[in-house]
């Protein structure tokens, strides 16, 4: 018995019947005696449908406004679910995300969570009620202004919810049966994870895998709660995702662990090179400054050793492709500065990423990885790797491939299909 | 240069077209030199979007979540004319019921304004921003639950808020161009009258002039706000609903003032006769205790006097149709208690009503409405009067006639036609 913080997204929530179906599970938990805390995204395409209308109305929309009308998609779904609870014979209380007290700082579109103060909810708990929050929103602490925590964002109200009321687990449902060692679309014998760390999956969501957002993840690794990665559409154990890959190992943890984790990848980003540059002191840096300056977030760098008799050198890094035209322009206007000779543009490329907290006592994975790619006529752009994940940039089109041989190389296939899409296209 | 206060019906708000519309019409106003604070319903028809989808969840939806759900309506329009109004280079600060001050009981679904703290609105307009509330909801004053005014409840709005901030004016804006001397769709001849007094307005909307909420105008007259009603499709001046019907004439004021502002007609109601009734003390008195416990509003009643054979009276009242099924039960219920006979239950009723503070001054208006009505073959069934108002219960195909025929006998038609309906079906 204790408090259980269920999060809901889109795809669970896409018509009536979805949410009645919602509602039923909710009703469940309640009465297998649990307190219950419910995070719910907007209905299913409802947010796109407001970003479409607020495109009419405006090219640019102030960000305050864009936050006051997204978050009128978590209203509708709260309030329907709510309704939907009490058709069962059981009473809900909706509350939006600044009556929750999820308290943020004062972005809007993409503000941080900084304190809940869940007076209300508590309250709602200890009379009895099941309590259904807005995902996805807050209020700014200093000037009270309805905020956005930006895509996914409903993830991490969960998680916070969790860690202010002390829950004993916070569940995040959606279309997929938990965690998978690759997404299914691609390698149709991928297996379910029963179990993954907090630092492992936190790898995964930074490489492209789209069942966590990764500050959601964050926050649960901070504040140490289990979450339990769930399909909404099936009554199946998830991937528990707990624990640190430092943890002490259990004195039955006898068996031989898997090396790897999963094989995730990631089509959003683009990559860039500035060629030509002075190999001079500080010429690097600047380019990087003025990146920084434009709130352009880096993923991969890779600068080449310069040519001796020009003393030039070429710098590429990838990001995302959405970032793609504002870092063009900010490093256009460096040229006259740094000198350097010409920009090279690439958006046709995908990058693969290996994870696994096994690979700290294994050598030889990249060689294993590289050769699988090889072996499947995937050449290989750039490379970087962390302790526990090696990352590649190839060609688009040699994702699915080079995917898929990795997964093979690695031993992760099951025997037979486990992996069902239940929903739409995901989240 | 003062403040107004502007008021946009969802009707004047159908799409994106619409609100960009209605932002170049509040920037004139800002452009004019005033401050500007407008007051937005739901975009068209989304209300009983919203209804249909609460309806599909939940047969009988708690009405605090009903509330909940709703009020996500203006949070949508509100935000979308801030962003229209920014893009033509305004600045513009949108507020929910709650963030604008709306303080109201604590009855979900047609809460009452108690009071109206206006401290954002007045710190955003000091900052010289345009100020778009959220019409029809606020917060209740207990609970601090979100709570909805009822339909039209947007018109009371914008007159509480100009109550509030002391405004020149409280422009409605529809899709007419003002208060016309009877519905233009049955008489197409109907003028627009220039001004017309609060107490002839409540008395139109009472009796089912549909352009201003009752409400609105009671509140209007309580802080003496003067409303402009005219249509957001056009630039001609409306009607100005403002002054008494007591207040002293003005010295100019020599010409012959209309006797009738306007005949009203309403096809809402439906009658319930009482057949049977023993004629002693309180047994009518029990009729309509037990009605008042249901929270049935009854509108006109008639008792006959009691055959002397018998002993026995029939009542008749009306009531609003919507409300005919728990009357019917409740009278039921008390039938053992009492002993009337039968219910008769008749809803293909129609009321025309005659309304103008010239009646006060002049005998027989009675007579030549009652005369007209006989002329156009028009039965009467049942009467009911105030000071300036008389009201007709008739079978509901004759009420076109009827509105007629007391428009031509009091020579209120216009000598061409007047009246354009822009928008759709209106509110």
């Amino acid at each position: 018995m204790g408090i259980v913080v269920q999060k809901y997204g889109g795809s669970s929530l896409a018509d009536a019947d979805a949410i009645k179906r919602v509602a039923r599970r909710i009703a469940e938990a309640k009465k297998d005696g649990n307190d219950v805390v419910v995070a719910v995204s907007a209905m299913g395409d409802s947010t796109d449908n407001l970003l479409d209308l607020a495109a009419e109305v405006s090219p640019l929309p102030p960000a305050r406004e864009l936050d006051m009308l997204l978050t009128a998609g978590e209203r509708i779904s709260m309030a329907l679910v709510a309704m939907a609870i009490s058709d069962l014979g059981y009473t809900a209380r909706s509350f939006t995300g600044s009556q929750a007290g999820v308290i943020t700082d004062s972005v809007h579109g993409k503000a941080k969570i900084i304190d809940v103060t869940p007076g209300r909810i508590r309250d709602a708990i200890a009379e009895g009620h099941i309590v259904i929050v807005a995902g996805f929103q807050g209020v700014s602490q200093d000037t009270k202004e309805i905020t956005t925590l930006g895509r996914g964002g409903t993830d991490t109200t969960a998680v916070a919810l969790a860690a202010a009321l002390h829950a004993d687990v916070c569940e995040i449902y959606t279309d997929v049966d938990g965690v998978f060692t690759a997404d299914p679309r691609i390698v149709p014998t991928a297996r379910k994870l029963d179990t993954v760390t907090f630092e492992e999956m936190l790898e995964l969501a930074a490489c492209g895998a789209k069942v966590l957002h990764l500050r959601s993840v964050e926050y649960a690794r901070r504040y140490d709660i289990p979450i339990h990665v769930r399909s909404s559409f099936s009554q199946l154990m998830g991937t528990i995702v707990s624990g640190s890959i430092n943890d002490p190992r259990s004195e039955d943890s006898t068996v031989e662990e898997p090396i790897i984790a999963g094989v995730a990848h990631d089509r959003s980003e683009a990559k860039i090179t500035v060629v030509g540059v002075p190999d001079k002191v500080g010429e690097a840096a600047r380019i990087f400054e003025a990146l920084a300056e434009a709130q352009i977030n880096l993923d991969m760098i890779v600068q080449n050793v310069s040519a001796a008799a020009t003393n030039l050198t070429d710098i590429s890094f990838t990001l995302p492709r959405t970032d793609a035209t504002t870092a063009m322009k900010a490093l256009e206007d460096l040229r006259g500065e740094i000198g350097f000779d010409s920009l090279l543009f690439d958006d046709k490329i995908g990058k693969i990423s290996l994870i696994g907290a096994g690979m700290r006592s294994h050598p030889g994975v990249s060689a294993k990885f590289f050769s699988a790619l090889a072996g499947a006529g995937v050449n290989i752009g750039m490379i970087s790797t962390s302790e526990i994940r090696i990352s590649v940039v190839v060609a688009e089109t040699d994702v699915d491939a080079g995917v898929a041989a990795a997964h093979t190389a690695f031993a992760l296939d099951a025997d037979e299909v486990e992996a069902v899409v239940y929903g739409g296209t995901g989240r």
